[in-house]
């Protein structure tokens, strides 16, 4: 069982063990030569049953040989030897290990079998199992390396860490860093999660001094809730969680069927889910590592972009960027003007994005005198420059210094600053010498992955968590249908009204004439739609009607039942809703749904053909606080619409934003039992909020 | 004058004079470096006219004293003594020159004086002049270097063409380049563009036969039409054409203001004349470079994609990406699935993306043997093998093997086979020298920038270009009204009724009896219009009434020309327009507006408030073939609506492409004229489409 303190046994063990060592296994070579290369400084036992002789030790024939019990075993025996394997590391009384062994849930029925067995085994003697298939970690802190594969060289120390269900993707991960100097702090590849979980290696995380962004790889999410919470932890903890869920589209959840057998959840829902645990998401293993190589740099960003660089065509790629991803440039203030215009040459223009022309190529000082300036600048959150740090660097005598001079004065700036290549690049051993001496602030990937880095961070920074976002509960006895099936429109409609969400009026006529009683009433244009549990499409069938003088309305009820009677004769209609019709508004879509093992989810979107034809829907995981459904009604595209386009009159979002908290509290109220919620449309015309029309699902 | 011949002098020479060559001078030593480094084989003679000696070889103290005229003079002397410089470059016989001294246009007003000067001096000897301000070029074909900048090792020659304004664009690319490890034919700095343009050496690149792929980059486009002109030879020439062009945004447009003083174009126009011309454009430098080494080394791409790996998270990964794309997978046929199951190992599941299994690790023939099968696939028309290159190759035996199995295979393939690493990645030597012996087809930037290179491939190789795009004309003589101002929705509905353009039938009638007469003659509801040159906004002050019965035509147009003539009491007004009201579909607004410089672009989009908010507009530069404006209509994320979503009737989809064509034949035909027309909106309904408004408005 996965606890912080087994682990750490796990993680940072005094001792290990290697069961299945042998001069003649390919495995066993990398896993010593990792220990050594790392510099592992604990005891380390070679066990193998047959005995003898491997890497220049004499082999323990059973675990239970080794005078004191290891803190670890990692077993590589061939699958059908793991089990006797680990009675042996049981005998011997060493309660972690990890089984690099694969042969276990990845292959099918015959698989799983076994690893239940394995699981079972564990679970008797208390032994937490990293794996089975799991290609072991890294710990560059402890330094700690059980790893079948290169780098063979140390990967450089830092506060990254990862987590990866797929191995080989650990492995991308770890050399696309070494390729690019970038520090790691603990990576753990956790293959098929039989016992410990990337959720608990978060968890682990979350508390591990050296780490402070955590990435994450997966296909899925077997325990949501579990993952969650660690991830709520690290936010709470200043750690950034940045998340590559794999398997959104069709190709790729058959793809991970036959990888992994894992299921392959609702991308929307999961989407919802991760943001409001402040999960980063991004989509390719490059976004992984350039936001949390920058954020281990920024930290939080809190505030708009300025970039320096000595080149116009860079202030022109930069700026189009950032208006292409939303990032903001900062307005400098006056003064950072006229302090910037001391600093710069004459013929340099003091603005943002800042070039600060080829003079910086003459004078080592004159970038890092104008990012002194620029990280002053009140509106200024983050400073980027754009410093080419390879080739010059190396052959240019001011490389070195312009480099200390900017790692000087970022390190003593207001806010963070950080230095990168224009372009990806490589950094040669010269210039990671001269990087590292000088303290540099330098991240990977070129200004092109770093913006939307920055914007993905800026975001985070602001984004609203935890307050407000409470449960909140109200009565939902008032309708007492039974709860089953899909409700009509006139009963969900009542469900809706008994938890406070706008209704348009509406009396259910049993006749006629009846209907044309209720609809002198209001008296303006009438809508009749037939009332029975047995019809869905009411419209398919002529079940509805609109727009209807109150002097038409007997004879247009009369005409609507015969139609429906012909549609659907076996139908048990109850009657006509009669509702007045509303002038035009902005039509939304609102509905809640549940997606299993994760929770309720509400979406918002454009009504009608437009949410299916733009996809202009926001998901929003319950429960939500009021700036989080304000911030997703802003986040659709259709926006405008509800902000008052081409001065119409705008949509009163505080009263909006009210109506959807009062469905979020209604359905996570009536909980499991309820399927969905929708409301189709609701009708909003400035502080007019009403559902026109709904209907509710049931799990029974 | 850039003329082929003098650009080959240019780009070719067969002797260079240095001119302000000095061992005290930092451009001096790199050009020399540089020339020796990459070999240059040609005489260079050594000028200063102070004399001596300079890089162990004495000076001439003018280009005249050379005793053969060398093809080409490199000037590197300060901007004041440029113009003294080139007379004796003029005096030597000498007729292409580079100018490295800025100082020039790039300065401002006093630096457009000094470069007119340099211009006539050049005109009036004949000398064809790169820059001002031009950081020079790397010919690796011809082994000519002139350029002050690193990098100093010689660069891998191969068959990409660089072309950018931007010296440090200039360097920044072909930094990376070398970083990773990228062949280039030529690379030029164009600076100041007094004589030698983009559009010249683009022109040349066509003709340079190591050249397979053009890449630009640039702020502005001062003479579209050289530039667009070049961009089609080389489509025909089947060579493609990338371009970065920046500026796009607001920030950026003030940045490149102050850099270059170049005009920003209206970048939604400029991006329709790209696309008309065949270039593919990007927005950052490492997606102009991973576009052209993919298409370096796939030429065309006609077919869908297959994905071969060894890790079931880079098939998740990939699929994911492919659909956010819209990059289509190969469905393997039977046949493939086939064969592919007797290459495969028992556990591999035959499909695409293609996990072969850590199989590979032990096999080194496996991959090259699932890749022959996927290319024979006749739906597949591009095979990407990610395949790690980096480590592994250096530290495992199978991996040289495995190289060497799969350039094999690709090279013996049916279509296109690249190899790359799934993640950037930096190659080292020794891997070089393994990829460079294979003949391996690596491609550079890992799967996230790959797949939508190769997406922007196969949509150049499929994009219809020349046929049709005919300059259709016809008479537009019928409506003698003075061409100048806007036209009133009558006599614009009448200019596009004589191009054959369908408009909802209407009759000015001149009082409000004559309005009603004009309404019995169609019946059911009708909508009026006031008519008036002298007002814009119709429905802005009341002069617009919808939905009028027949019988009430008269009281509304009395009605509404009170308003009108209370809220314009001096407009002249005609009368009122009398149409039949139109059942609702689908409302597209077209118009063709001009862009100086640039020519006509018809837009099209979803009409009203939606163009606005969702921004869903397409571009099409004129003249373009039916096949273009359907390929537009399809793009509209509002297609779905034309295409009949949830079974509502279609658009005749022929019938609407035949009215935009009618419309572009109209604006053409009118030609520099015409400033913009509009119809707004055109309904479409089934078969039935209609112009429901329009205007004209003309330059005049």
């Amino acid at each position: 069982m996965a606890t912080e303190s087994t682990l750490t046994r796990l993680f940072e063990p005094r001792s290990i063990a290697l069961i299945g060592a042998s001069d003649r296994s390919n495995w066993s070579h990398r896993i010593v030569d990792g220990l050594r290369v790392i510099g592992y400084e604990g005891d380390v036992h070679y066990v193998n049953p047959k005995g003898g002789e491997a890497h220049g030790r004499s082999l323990f024939r059973s675990a239970a040989d080794i005078p004191e019990a290891p803190d670890l075993a990692f077993v590589m025996v061939p699958a059908k030897a793991v089990l006797d394997a680990m009675r042996d590391v049981a005998r011997a009384g060493i309660t972690s290990a990890i089984v690099l062994s694969s042969g276990f849930a990845e292959l099918g029925d015959e698989g799983r079998r076994a690893q239940q067995e394995l699981q079972s085994l564990a679970a008797e003697h208390g032994i937490t199992v990293l794996g089975p298939n799991a290609l072991g970690y890294v710990n560059t802190d402890a330094k700690v390396a059980l790893k079948p594969f290169p780098p063979g060289e140390p990967l450089r120390s830092g506060s990254i860490g990862v987590v990866s269900q797929s191995g080989n993707v650990t492995v991308q991960l770890l050399n696309m860093a070494r390729s690019f100097d970038i520090g790691v702090s603990l990576a753990v590849s956790t293959g098929n999660e039989m016992d410990v979980r990337i959720a608990d290696v978060v968890d682990f995380l979350v508390d591990h001094e050296p780490t402070r962004v955590i990435t994450i790889f997966t296909e899925a999410f077997p325990e949501p809730h579990a993952f969650l919470a660690a991830c709520r932890r690290a936010r709470e903890a200043g750690k950034l969680v940045v998340c590559l869920k794999a398997g959104r589209s069709e190709a790729a959840a058959r793809a991970a069927l036959a990888h992994t057998g894992s299921l392959v959840g609702n991308d929307a829902v999961i989407d919802a889910f991760l943001r409001s645990a402040g999960v980063v998401r991004v989509s390719s293993l490059e976004e992984l590592l350039v936001v949390a190589d920058t954020f281990a740099h920024t930290g939080p960003i809190d505030g708009a972009m300025a970039l320096l660089t000595i080149s116009g065509g860079t202030c022109d790629i930069v700026a189009d960027a950032a208006e292409d991803i939303g990032l903001e440039l900062a307005e400098l203030t006056g003064e950072t003007v006229t302090e910037l215009k001391q600093v710069l040459p004459e013929l340099a223009a003091a603005q943002n994005p800042l070039d600060v022309t080829g003079a910086a190529v003459t004078d080592a000082t004159l970038m890092a005198r104008a990012l002194a300036v620029v990280a002053r600048d009140p509106g200024v959150g983050i400073v980027l420059v754009a410093q080419e740090m390879d080739h010059q660097a190396e052959n240019l005598a001011w490389g070195r210094e312009a480099l200390e001079q900017l790692s000087t004065e970022a390190s003593a700036a207001e806010c963070p600053a950080i230095l990168a290549n224009t372009t990806v690049r490589y950094v040669n051993e010269r210039v990671r010498e001269i990087r590292a001496a000088a303290g540099a602030p330098a991240v990977f990937g070129g200004v092109s992955r770093i913006l939307p880095a920055i914007a993905a961070i800026t975001e985070w920074t602001a984004r609203d968590m935890s307050p407000g976002a409470d449960d909140v509960r109200v009565q939902t006895g008032a309708v007492t249908a039974p709860r089953e099936g899909t409700w009509s429109e006139a009963t969900s409609r009542a469900l809706l009204e008994s938890a406070g969400v706008p209704v348009v009026p509406a009396t259910v006529a049993a006749s006629p004439s009846a209907a044309e009683e209720a609809a002198a009433a209001w008296g303006g244009p009438i809508a009749l739609k037939v009332v029975s549990d047995d019809i869905v499409h009411k419209s398919d069938i002529g079940g509805v009607a609109l727009d209807i003088a109150t002097a038409d309305v007997e004879e247009a009820a009369t005409a609507l039942l015969e139609r429906v009677r012909t549609a659907a004769p076996d139908a048990s209609v109850e009657g006509v809703l009669v509702t007045p019709m509303r002038e035009p508004g902005v039509d939304l879509l609102v509905g809640v749904v549940r997606e299993a093992e994760w929770g309720q989810v509400l979406a918002v979107g454009l009504g009608g053909v437009w949410a299916e034809v733009f996809g202009d829907v926001q998901r929003i995981a319950l429960p939500a606080s009021p700036a989080q459904f304000e911030t997703a009604l802003r986040r659709l595209r259709a926006w405008p619409l509800l902000d008052g386009v081409r001065g119409t009159e705008p949509v009163d979002i505080t009263a909006l934003v009210e109506v959807l908290g009062r469905v979020a509290a209604l359905a996570t109220s009536l909980g499991d039992e309820l399927a969905a919620v929708e409301i189709n449309p609701l009708r909003a015309r400035g502080t007019q909020i009403e559902a026109l029309d709904a209907a509710v699902v049931w799990n029974g």
